[in-house]
């Protein structure tokens, strides 16, 4: 079984003191689901997970679970401690999160052996189907090709990669991977049409938390749109993202969702509110990608 | 006032089970300060914090805090969460920890603002002194100098610096900022020799865990026996950090630690212990440092 | 107007002794001209121009233009000295090369401006068209986007760009830059086909000096044919660039271009010969390749 | 036999228009030897060797050679190419330069086997004393400790290494090949104190172009003024450095120089004339330099 299409890293939505919003958290899985996606990935990068202390993890991650609809709930486990990522596993599992996603330890550097031993110690405590997520600019270390093939070849649990490097001749390494039961999903938005043109199965985009352009272009190319697609990519994800890049990741990101909901949210220390300079450059970016937008449609 | 000398980043002795040892944690203590070291620095980089929870983090600096006897105790609070880092700064002001030892959150990479938000945000919660400390190599970011020229300035509770890039060059950025409250310290035993002779105030030697020769390189400079200092530090230190090294940091030092006490501890997962061949070469290395160490007595 | 298709970045055919051979130089010529390539690119990097004598340069620029038949000549005039280059420059005009095609001055590292200058005497020597050269990873340093732009603008002679960084989200910002006036070419054989759906115009690809894989995917994808391109892509190029670049580059393209012609070629040095295991190897992926290629006929 | 103390890597001083000026290295020939450096090495990296014709070169070195006086000549015969490192190194010898120093090739990057084949022969071409030079930052490659344990051992002629990375811990292991007849050369003016601490025999500084204080460092540690000279490196030399760096290198030198010795001198391009904001910045730190040296006479 694959698991094909646009999943949402869902942002963690704060209220203005910072702390996890039940409220906001709804009203963007509604949205989100509006946007058509195929998956709600919480607890990713773009959801701070790292800023987030294991018990708000553990409620955030139950409030996308009752909300989650149709849609399948791909759990991120990740932490810098097996132990943590083992309880967090076992979690995800109890309350029927569909995937598990996991990453590397980081901070303390592992070798290829060590992460084989980290995901060895997760799967074992868990029956649950597990994604593996490269993502070496962040986490500080790389999952070798050849970890990865022994991971698939191992556990029949595994059942696909989030490839998040942004490097396309690796990504085209893993999608030698790619068989009808293991799943390979891209996890750059700027990436998206090359890699579903080159066999992606999906993508995991972190713009469905403000706008749909990405499932329209793996729409498009479903309906061999190509060139729709192609343009989508070029002229409306691509220069958004590039403004939602332009400060610190991801407050940029935070920024444009609130206001795509028209709420006031809050930032988690460390992240810091961006200036109104940038939120007004940010806010103009949104408004430029939504107006191109409609011409491909 | 400045922290002069050699401080040991302690080691978090394991049982076989992975649990932390109260029994062999006080073995160390006890071991390090024969090896006249001028202070300990529990649960940094080589004491693995990421892999512990809160709750360890707190236990194992009681004991060490408990054992400390007339050494100052330089407490590790890093987190990839401010939060965490603000709880952990009170519980060690609490107990009576000398010293906060703060780096920035990882993980999720911050800007200069964010680290100097995050630093703000512990300092205010905290009247305890705290080293700034620099560890791109693992953080995943670089503290810029000119951050910390404005975290010296604005904070008196600010008292010195871990700088631990290994980048001499920038090391030498860096000691402008040494003044008679402000403590320059060398984060890598193999550069502590230039360091000190550059004017640094100490080190903070992770091979201090196992034997004392950094001490000495140490107290040489101190007595003008720089020839001696430089052969500690070329013949003795530099060898045995390559044997240690040679393997996923940090399961080097802990086979050496162990063995140096001769006890059996274990391995918190994710580290895995090292293959028996790999534990005979590191053995080899230690013997050899320690013979090598009488030369130059 | 546009330049379409594939382009062989020519091999420098050497005899045993090293010296460059017009008679494997003319057979190459006949060879690539088969494989039905849309241009020639001599003394590109896979030419090894740096290896080169000035006269030897001409000398093998003028072969190339004599042989072209109705292929257009993009005659690589790189150097790390911009006096080097004007000379080429003017030869090339003068003999009738198509094209120049100029990188950065490399060894010592230029900044933009430096960049800039170095064009600018180039193109004040010559009425030729030039196409812009990005390889950072040979050259030391990225010409920056915002120079290709301006670059672009301020010289009607510049007809495009060969961007060989490998970097697809750099590919994707450079593709911003296509007008009908204005040629992108893909300089990474594993990275055509993703390149090419992306609206690239072509692609300078090294492996046509040893078999014609990458023009038949450009060929299928203007047939729209994209299935068999993209197996193309995975299955017959990546697994052959791997094996021609497990050694290092480029010796491992001169033993298969040399024994795809059935001849006995040389290396100059420092390029080296590959042993005779590895040479095996290599013959083998070459092999395989030309075998799966049949499947996509 | 070793070769002590500091070098200057000479400066190509270059005429209005950009031409190698006989006068104005005349005249540098004569400062530099003022200030009682131990050697002159043309036709390094800041010498601008890639810009210079072959031709160029040789009458640079000539030049250099008739005005040694009583100064060895290390004659900088690198390049991309073999052949011509060859032919430079004959000439070299012909003239009687009194020692080579030679780079791996570049551009191309070479493996270890590449740098042993391209050393040999230039070796083999020659019976002059050669230096190994390891720059990984210009020349895109490292020689590793290996390659140089290597040639070191494999060739009388090799009498030492010029170790230009900026990085202490390589140039630790490094020292590990020093032996009374193999000389090691730190090449980093801003490195010059710890190393001559740690043992180094020497330094190639590129502030001897412009004044004389990596001298004075080496003459106070012989003399064990051992304060004044790290005061001088901290105070005088590090913030030379970093302004005459803060511009495209090696702009900033040539502006040094040129001013110090009161001529108005030119910009080979593609190096180009600092702006004069940058002049003035430039003088100013070159003023300051020289009004702290005082302080440390």
């Amino acid at each position: 079984m694959k698991y094909k299409g646009i999943i949402t890293p869902m942002l963690t939505p704060f209220d203005r003191k910072g702390k996890i919003s039940k409220e906001l958290t709804e009203k963007l899985l509604e949205k989100i689901t509006k946007n058509r996606v195929h998956g709600l990935f919480p607890l990713g990068s773009t959801g701070l997970f790292p800023f987030l202390s294991i018990k708000e993890r553990k409620t955030y991650l139950e409030i996308v679970n009752n909300g989650k609809g149709k849609l399948p709930v791909f759990a991120g486990i990740g932490s810098s401690s097996t132990e943590e990522s083992v309880e967090l596993a076992k979690h995800a599992t109890d309350i029927g999160a569909d995937v598990l996603v996991l990453m590397p330890p980081y901070y303390i550097t592992p070798g290829q052996e060590e992460i084989k031993s980290h995901f060895a110690k997760v799967l074992s405590a868990t029956d649950s189907n597990l994604f593996i997520y490269n993502i070496p600019q962040l986490a500080g270390t790389w999952i070798s090709y050849e970890t990865m093939l022994y991971l698939k070849e191992e556990y029949n649990q595994i059942k696909g990669v989030k490839e998040s490097s942004g490097d396309m001749r690796r990504f085209q390494k893993v999608m030698t991977l790619s068989d009808r039961d293991f799943t390979i999903l891209q996890g750059q938005d700027d990436l998206i049409y090359m890699s579903l043109m080159i066999g992606a199965d999906g993508g995991i985009c972190g713009t469905t938390n403000i706008m749909d352009e990405t499932v329209r272009i793996y729409k498009n190319i479903e309906d061999n749109r190509l060139e729709l697609a192609r343009k989508s990519q070029l002229d409306v994800v691509n220069p958004l993202m590039e403004s939602l890049n332009s400060i610190t990741f991801p407050s940029g990101y935070y920024h444009a969702m609130y206001e795509s909901m028209d709420v006031k949210g809050g930032y988690r220390t460390p992240m810091i509110e961006p200036p109104e300079s940038k939120k007004k450059e940010i806010s103009s970016a949104v408004r430029k990608a939504l107006e191109k937008a409609k011409k491909y449609k």
